[in-house]
């Protein structure tokens, strides 16, 4: 069977373009044993996913060039093999950025098709990053001021109500007023800042009059600078992400944090989500209840077409997305 | 009566030098319920004090110009008005660089005299902060490797050992042929570098063929960035010093550490010993064990005569020293 891939065109030098990625027939093996044919409904566009399009060293291996692109997808069963999914199951897994791909039963999961797209957001990657990277590196107490750069994508907003649960003040930083009026006056945030704003510096000390007790860095680069000079005794810095250097041609250069740690006794850790593989489930949970409960709220940024995947990938870059950004391929 | 006190002329911008002191006659109040007079015997010089000579917010109040500079020191009780020390005592404490000092008597601590350098280095701060800013960050395991800046100091020194004591496998990094010899011959350090090298970057690579597990910062500057290029998934940083910094007047740029620490889930944590007073019986305790085992041992590098205090202090930040820089006053 053929199907439509996406795959690596060539490595990006800086900021990714359309040019790096190419439209090419992709040959399915037939189906196996064990296997499944799925049609993919979602794709889900993510920004470490920049990471693996560079060949440099890194936590992940990085695609190869003219093969098809890897990430995480949803979808229905088409045709199954298996013995624990049948035609029909919506399932999700990391697989081709393709229309239909042929997966082992055991590299996918069947879920809940009401929280079909919820399983590349709130209750998949995404949620449980900020469920562990909050909760085992910030350690957010009550009255406590928590930050979260990059407040307005999927990670970041489940942190800031996260925190809000735990009982903190939480400080939101994204990039456009309809992105903060959201974090604002939808999910609660105590105050929300701009970070294209001229006058930064001093609105984040605004936002912030007791200091920074704990920061979840979803962006890095000058705005980290600057949080790091408002933290306060013990705080605690969860490195999430680093989206303002992942396009960086140049050495990330700044100033260096050593020193306010130091006067601070404050710690910063970096985490990759799968360094909490054996808690996914108690997260998972935690993440499913809240959502139920209402405490949580998610929103989703649907791009419809899989023609238009490398474009909504782009679009990680240039902040345009609230919520989860996913492509939508099929019913 | 009077004694003799050396006290901050001036404020330093970058490089203290020999005119920020001055040598002043200095009154003594007459001896209350509760105090003792104090014959300074040894003042210890440390490199945090070069933050107290500056104004800008730390995590200890500035020294004020015109005033005794006040440190540790140790000297031997020569009158007395408390019940729980008499003439002829040793003490330990913080008091000022003076030949005499008035004191109440919990603000000291009396040692014994056999061990009385030891209460500045070793078994004192120094080493306390060797303990718990290793032991308690660092948390090395055996067989990693645990690689120490500033190796040949007070604090470095004993970090190194009780690495070696815990199992790593211990790198020292300093900057004399003289000291690596110390390190590695009497002191046991598997591998030492020095820093001042023009092949630095490749000898630390060699010094650590596994990588770096912890890495225990006394330093900072572009010696520690070589150093983060090397650490290994869930590396563990200490950050006790950057004596690189101290004397900087422009600010302290440099490859920001978050990318490394997100790549490697590390972790990097600055302290103050102040951190861990409650624990301060628990770890003075196991290092004079320690000590008196023959585990654990330790130099001294004796400056003698009051008159040299200002010299002994700026050799600091030449490097001078291996192991405690103390000064000897009198007998």
């Amino acid at each position: 069977m053929q199907t439509e891939g996406i795959v690596l065109a060539s490595r990006p030098a800086g900021m990714p373009s359309a040019e790096n990625f190419r439209f090419e027939a992709v040959s399915l093996p037939e189906l196996q044993e064990g296997q499944v044919l799925i049609r993919t409904t979602y794709i889900s566009v993510d920004p470490y996913m920049r990471g693996r399009m560079s060949d440099r060293k890194s936590y992940i291996a990085p695609f190869t060039v003219g093969e098809v692109i890897t990430g995480g997808a949803v979808g229905i069963v088409a045709a199954s093999k298996s013995k624990h999914l049948q035609a029909g199951d919506t399932v999700t897994g990391d697989w081709g950025w393709q229309r239909h791909a042929v997966c082992r039963d055991k590299q996918v999961r069947k879920v809940d098709e009401r929280y079909a797209t919820a399983a590349l957001g709130v209750l998949g990657m995404p949620g449980l990053t900020a469920y562990f990277g909050l909760l085992d590196i910030c350690q957010p107490q009550k009255g406590e001021t928590v930050v979260v750069s990059g407040a307005a994508g999927a990670v970041g907003m489940t942190v800031g109500q996260i925190a809000k649960i735990k009982g903190a003040r939480t400080v939101g930083i994204a990039g456009s007023d309809e992105k903060l009026a959201y974090l604002r006056d939808e999910l609660g945030f105590d105050a929300v800042v701009n970070y294209r704003s001229d006058q930064l510096k001093d609105e984040l000390k605004a936002a912030c009059p007791n200091g920074v007790d704990a920061y979840f860095d979803n962006v890095g680069g000058t705005l980290s600078d600057l949080v790091m000079r408002l933290i306060n005794k013990h705080a605690r810095i969860s490195i999430c992400g680093q989206i303002a250097s992942y396009n960086l041609e140049k050495a990330d250069v700044g100033p260096r944090v050593q020193t306010p740690l130091l006067m601070k006794s404050a710690m910063m850790k970096g985490f990759i989500v799968s360094d909490y593989a054996p808690r996914f489930k108690e997260g998972a949970a935690q993440l499913t209840q809240w959502v139920q409960e209402g405490r949580i709220k998610y929103r989703e940024h649907m791009v419809e077409g899989f023609e238009r995947t490398p474009e909504a990938f782009l679009g990680l870059f240039k902040g345009e997305n609230t919520g989860k950004l996913l492509v939508k391929i099929s019913e």
